[in-house]
């Protein structure tokens, strides 16, 4: 068994407009030093896999099948054996 | 200036239904080994701050007035020297 950590993140190419919200309010109450706000996602999820490499095969494909859009966002993950 | 990597994840008591239907639809997709999956967010940002200290204290206050509630979620940084 694995806990899988999954962040899938937009390209930086792409706007981000809930950054650009978060980063506006921070402005607004002002907290001017943070700046350059980009807002991505954490997937926790567990895995019942009998090695890492299967571990890591299944979260890969969960990950460009469903996880992320493969066009507009990149995905990074990381193992911990449970 | 520090980058500042905040991940704010409801609390484990805390039902959480976009974690849920991603798990009904990996069960549906056929990824049966994937379960328990729970969603949080990662916010990236950049602190304009002298000090480590001055930089933890900016983002540990944002955290908690705008960009976690306190009540369902919990969160955790790391900061980053740029």
């Amino acid at each position: 068994m694995y806990k899988a950590i999954i962040t899938v993140k937009l390209r930086p190419s792409i706007l981000d407009p809930e950054g650009k919200a978060i980063e506006h309010a921070l402005q607004s109450l002002e907290y001017t030093q943070l700046s350059g706000v980009r807002v991505g996602k954490e997937i926790e999820l567990t895995v019942d896999a009998p090695s890492r490499e299967e571990a890591e095969a299944a979260v890969d494909t969960a990950c460009s099948k469903l996880l992320a859009n493969p066009v507009m966002e990149d995905y990074t993950f990381a193992l911990e054996e449970l």
